[in-house]
Formats: C-alpha cells, sequence, structure tokens
C-alpha cells in the first residue's frame, strides 16, 4: 500500500526531484507517442523493444513496492506524482497543470495539450479521457474551496467531438451542503465548449479523520 | 487527419503486425510503470533519459503525421490501435481486450489489471479511468449489438474505491430508440461494484452515411 506518505523533503530536494523526474518523464511521453506513430522497420522495431527492457530492468533494480500513492514533504502541499492526469512522474498523464483562483473560491482551469496517445474516434478525444479529465477538475475546485472529495456521481454531456491537440478545461464549486459538495466544469476546443460535467464529490469518513490529525489537508483524494 | 483509413491489409499482414507491435508496446508499457516507480539513482535516471530519447529520435525518422486513427484490413474488423483503452499500440492503454457475446445481443465483458499507472487516490483506480473504461465498455455494447454512436451523456455511479489490480467490466444493452441507444455497465473488484455507468449513444450522421457506403460497419467511433 502507497497510502498518503509523509517524507517530509526540504524544499531543495523538492525542487531535485522535479527537475529530475520532468524532464525524464516527458522523455517516456514522448516515446509513447512515437511508440503509437512510427513506421520504422522491423528490425528497427526489434531494436529498440530490446533496448527499452534493458532499460526498463536496470530502473527496476531499485523500485517502489507498488503504485506512487501522494507523498507530503516538509512545507508544501501533497505530490500526488502518480496520478494519471496530473502526475509528473506518469508518462500516461498528459499532465496537466491546473491552476486555482487564488481566492479561493473553487475556480480552477487548465491550459493542455492532448496527443495520440488520448484517440478515440479518428482524430478526436476518446470521451473517456475527456470524463477523466473532467473528473479530475471538478475534484480540484472541490478542493480548492477546501472540500476535497471522492467521487461519488459524475454526469458528461457531450455536445461536440474534441479535437486532439490544445485544449482548456475550467471548473468550478457550484453548491456545497456539509460534506457534499457538486461542482460543473467544461472542456473548450477551437469551437466552443465540447463536453460538460457535473459531479457531486464527498468527503469520506477516513478523509475527515485523517485531516483531523495533520495540518496540510491532503487536496488529492481523485 | 488519420480517419478512417482502408489499407486492405491482408490477414498474413495483420498478423504479422499484431506479433511485431504487441511485444514491442509491452515492452513500452512496462517502461511507464517502472517510470513511476524507479528509486534508481540520479546518474541511472538521466543515462535513461539520454538513452530514450535516442530510441525515440530513431522511431521518429519514419513516421505517421498525426494520431494512429482506424485502419480496416481486407478482411476484419478495423484496428483502433491508437485508442487510449483498447489500442495494441498504445502503450498508455491497458489495453482492454473486449469479449461480445456470440449472439450479438449487446452484451460484452472484459477482464484487465491496472497497475502504477492508473493511480487516483493512492491504491486506489482514478475515478476518471473507471469513467473512461466505462465509455469505451458501453459504446462497445451498443457497437456490438450493431448500433455504434457517439457517446452524448453518460453518468456515472461511483459506490466504492476501485483498487489497482485485476479488475473486470461488463456491460449490456438497456435500450434502443432508432439511432438512439442506451447502454449500462459496471466495473467490478474483489469485493462487488465498485463504478456503475448508464450512457447513451447516438450514431451521428457522417457515421450513417459512411455505413452506407460500406460492407464492414465501423465498431469503434469511441
Amino acid at each position: 500500500m502507497a497510502g498518503y506518505v509523509q517524507d517530509d523533503i526540504t524544499p531543495e530536494e523538492l525542487e531535485r526531484q522535479e527537475a529530475l523526474y520532468g524532464p525524464f518523464t516527458d522523455a517516456v511521453r514522448d516515446l509513447v507517442d512515437a511508440t503509437i506513430r512510427t513506421l520504422v522497420d522491423e528490425e528497427q522495431v526489434r531494436r529498440a523493444q530490446a533496448e527499452i527492457e534493458e532499460i526498463t530492468a536496470r530502473l527496476r533494480k531499485e523500485q517502489l513496492d507498488g503504485p506512487f500513492g501522494v507523498r507530503f514533504g516538509a512545507t508544501r502541499r501533497g505530490r500526488p506524482w502518480g496520478n494519471t492526469v496530473v502526475g509528473l512522474r506518469n508518462p500516461a498523464a498528459p499532465p496537466l497543470v491546473i491552476e486555482h483562483h487564488p481566492s479561493g473560491d473553487g475556480r480552477v482551469w487548465s491550459d493542455f495539450h492532448l496527443g495520440a496517445a488520448y484517440e478515440g474516434p479518428p482524430d478526436l478525444v476518446h470521451g473517456g479521457v475527456a470524463a477523466m479529465i473532467l473528473d479530475q477538475m471538478l475534484g480540484e475546485a472541490a478542493g480548492a474551496r477546501g472540500k476535497p472529495g471522492m467521487t461519488a456521481r459524475l454526469t458528461l454531456s457531450y455536445r461536440q467531438g474534441t479535437p486532439l491537440g490544445d485544449l482548456r478545461s475550467e471548473a468550478w464549486v457550484e453548491s456545497i451542503d456539509g460534506i457534499k459538495t457538486i461542482a460543473k466544469g467544461h472542456i473548450l476546443g477551437p469551437d466552443g465548449v465540447t463536453v460538460e460535467a457535473e459531479g457531486l464529490f464527498v468527503m469520506p469518513k477516513w478523509a475527515r479523520e485523517l485531516m483531523a490529525h495533520r495540518e496540510d489537508t491532503p487536496k488529492y483524494f481523485e
């Protein structure tokens, strides 16, 4: 179990890790894209495979037992670096960098790019990827408002196909009722809103207990 | 634009490509997992990064202009090999292998494994990944019933956290009304149903026109 880990790394160590793992993960992301699109001959593909297997074996010589979890340093918010949407160390994540309105009112937004790895219908973002991004965005809005929660219900309305490329997502808190928060949001393509979402987020008991025992509230249940 | 491409490859060429790209993509998938979990030292990470960048550059010497799209061979169903859920050539896809009930009644199911790359809350599948998988499964159910469509609406109800590991998903067609199909499904973890979904799928005009002009109906709008 990875769980929520307090590793108390210093700001300097955080900076070192970001500078190391950010570009490394970007390189693997780029390889993922090239893997889908390459047209080189069979011999070249087999050679690349053998080299990649050898690199993987070296990286696995020392590794976490399981997934990354969320780790907390000495002074800053959690590091959800394995997260499939925002994870700095996850090559399968675009990754989204989500901005929070400084007022803390729950408004969040993100400008991001989705390439070949996120395809559903030809040239379009997979409808499920749009759902995945909006789940993260709406959950972030709830967290930004101080009401982090697990997704209880999520409804997506697809207005038009979302083209692969440069996109934007925005989300906000619609209403709060105790431990329940309703958030809304959308994805914007070159021709306006492509997908709209409404979600109900609920703070689970274990999270309320965890929050009661620590100063820096985990913002990433989802 | 990748689009729907008729490349008329022979069954033998299809077999050759599956045997080549399947293991190659698996190797990159394994690297993605190792990238998230590795604990090797900075020098080792930098060395791996440089090697990966070199491999990527070689793979890109000859490549598709854009995403993979869906390609059709001489005799078999489409190859959505870039698809982010089922794509044989997409290292970001688990990938799901989806079984169809032989009766063609729309019942589909899949047993699959989700590792560190699909994490949301620590040790749990990202709620958005569950949504992504169910979007694909419900769309497949509609397609298996001969009613392929684009997702118009999708509602997810989260019953409990979905643990990373071995999982199953099942989906079926609930009702059909002309070009509109309602499908339902769920994800099953070790403790039963974790997420339920209901989706409305609509066959767009361009797809109806495409289907009117070709024999082998594309089953993958989503």
